[in-house]
């Protein structure tokens, strides 16, 4: 597959998808957001892949990691012939694609990352932060809205009122600010950035159940909107029923016992649990109201 | 329109909102509450209004944004008109206001608040707060329960365990921890609350799109309780479609290529999208099993 | 009643519930599920008890809380015989009824806490820890997935990010980690645990009304996944009707008038309003999508 936009690679077991405009500061269009979709599938499906790391080509004049939208084009947002029921914003394809995935997803931001530069990494599990870059929810200053599916995960990655404040001011958030209200996990100075991901991605490569990881994953941000704890332990339940007897499960309690690293054999791709993804299918749905 | 509890003025296209019962810490009363409902419809509908801010008048014996209920009258609490079914809340039914605003609401936290005092700031975009000054849930202490809907607001805006800490226990709450838990924005001298959130109002005023932040603070208030990501998706959609060829869009961009301040001309009054505020009216309940 | 796995205790009208297998590090298993739960059933009826407190027992080899599920016995999981729709996770048992406790529940957790041994105390109030304890939610390391209601709190105390991280890698926490991020409340030397959790059971226990705890803690948990304040406005209002004129709303009012320890006499266990718990009880489900 021949990416124009972004760089696929795979490499012990760890996919990057790099943004690959340097030029313009990997800033973000149409053709961007599709290749993101594409490459996902691709990760998603290939067993010889464990985590994915997004980040940003470097060799632009500022480091950058996305610098939003590229506003620059003529008629950036051409809706018209998808009309008012069909259209669908594109950094909210890339964040559905990304709350589904069922392998670990870290964002390696090395650099500036505002507007859907940084709404684009809040389905992603991890941000690690150039401890010189500038973040920013831009959008109220450009006359534009937040997207990327940013209204339901921004409240509750930083709390409610940070997020309000956050897009209601659009100013711009230093790497202190970003640590401190939980925006990102880590700071680590820019050369770093990169390699500070491959660690954590080697990480749970090397010790973690992959099917496990899949579906902790899931679990937390399905049930992160959900009404009662209730629907959360009959997942947990069904989930511990498949996987408390299955073979990785029993490589886990006896590596563990036998003071060894773990080998295990399972697939997210070829051995999920028959009930899941638990729910059906949400399609985009018609009218608002029908949400 | 004259006001008893409040004052209510606009300067600058800033709206301050003061609770002036001075001589009684501010505290309130179902008067205030009333007051404070007109006060936010005036300020909603009126175009010459940005940005609202809460603040405590001065003069009383220690410094108070707002005391709480007033106990010191007979009956504060006097629902035997009104029956179980249709008792409202007065709190609530400011929360519930000012969750409907399409203007930014700001909290300049001059001194003390506890009870409502602090309850009906948590519906405001920003708390800025005394280094002075203490907070606290304290209604189990005085044999209450806390209100205003802060059980739907608390925990999105601090985590749940520390909103079930604090409306458990009542006790006071310090500037430090205030900030480090993320219920208030900003700390800073008694003397600088109200100009610190003037600086706020001004750069939000200045620099950002009216219809954008009616916008982008609506959703994040409302798909901070959704199920699904996807229910961002649509909303966000429908809104960049809307906005995304709109003036205010054109001139936002427009004005960033050319480094210059942009010119703003869309009214959060009359301009907003169709379909606008996107779900039926929520009414209130007559038993507690319809909600 | 003689527990086996744990040790119960009312004394000062404070329950500890200590896990005692300190020869295996008070790690869990499924009778320990079943005492933790009656002995939940027993404070919770009981009106000398005011406050919980969970600890764990002293003397194993490593001071520990509870250093997870068993996993040294044969068949540590064996769900033949309930089959797949009715199995359920035992720990989330546990969580389901601390949840629905009328009492705070304190955490005091004197040691490491890993799997089960965290994942139980976020239904807790409050969580105090040993500045030396390691935490962890190791459960992708074993093959397992989280569990005890885990998905659906974990997020809500501590943010969605650091929740999927946490369960993603599987990594080990240490304190001043739990502390920023606000998974406990504070963190104290070891010998210092338990007397805290005391300090704070006895401050609840001389200055607030039970009723009103029962109350505030149960709107602050089933509010956290309602979708709309109005939800919280039509419950707290209720909540008002009935306490707002009632003997210990008097008391509280009158006490703090003069300036007095209040002396509360309103009952949890006899005296809630007629509403409460406001909702149907949710059944475990058959099938998830039921959920």
């Amino acid at each position: 597959m021949a990416y124009d936009t972004i760089l696929y690679e795979v490499r012990e077991r760890i996919c990057t998808i790099t943004l690959n405009r340097p030029e313009h500061m990997n800033s973000y269009n149409s053709q961007m957001c599709q290749e993101i979709n594409l490459a996902l599938d691709a990760a998603d499906s290939d067993d010889d892949v464990r985590v994915v790391i997004f980040t940003g080509a470097e060799g632009g004049k500022r480091p950058a990691y996305c610098a939003g939208f590229d506003l620059t084009v003529d008629k950036p947002f051409d809706f018209s012939e998808a009309g008012f029921h069909n259209t669908r914003d594109t950094g909210g394809t890339n964040a559905l694609r990304i709350y589904a995935m069922r392998k670990p997803v870290l964002a390696a931001i090395n650099g500036s990352a505002v507007g859907i530069g940084i709404t684009m990494t809040l389905p992603m599990d991890m941000r690690i932060l150039s401890e010189d870059a500038k973040l920013g929810f831009v959008f109220a200053r450009r006359g534009y809205v937040n997207e990327a599916c940013s209204s339901w995960f921004l409240p509750r990655i930083v709390g409610l009122s940070k997020a309000v404040e956050w897009v209601t001011t659009g100013r711009i958030i230093g790497a202190e600010e970003a640590l401190h209200s939980g925006l990102v996990s880590e700071v680590v100075p820019h050369s770093r950035v990169y390699a500070r991901a491959l660690e954590v991605a080697r990480d749970i490569r090397d010790n973690t159940a992959p099917v496990s990881v899949a579906l902790c994953r899931q679990m937390m941000y399905q049930m992160a909107g959900a009404r009662h704890p209730m629907t959360a332990h009959k997942i947990e339940s069904s989930c511990f029923y498949y996987i408390g007897t299955a073979p990785d499960a029993l490589e886990g309690a006896a590596s563990f016992m036998e003071k060894r690293p773990p080998e295990f054999k399972m697939s997210p791709v070829t051995d999920m649990p028959p009930a899941y993804p638990w729910f059906p299918e949400v399609p985009f749905p018609k009218n608002i109201q029908d949400c």
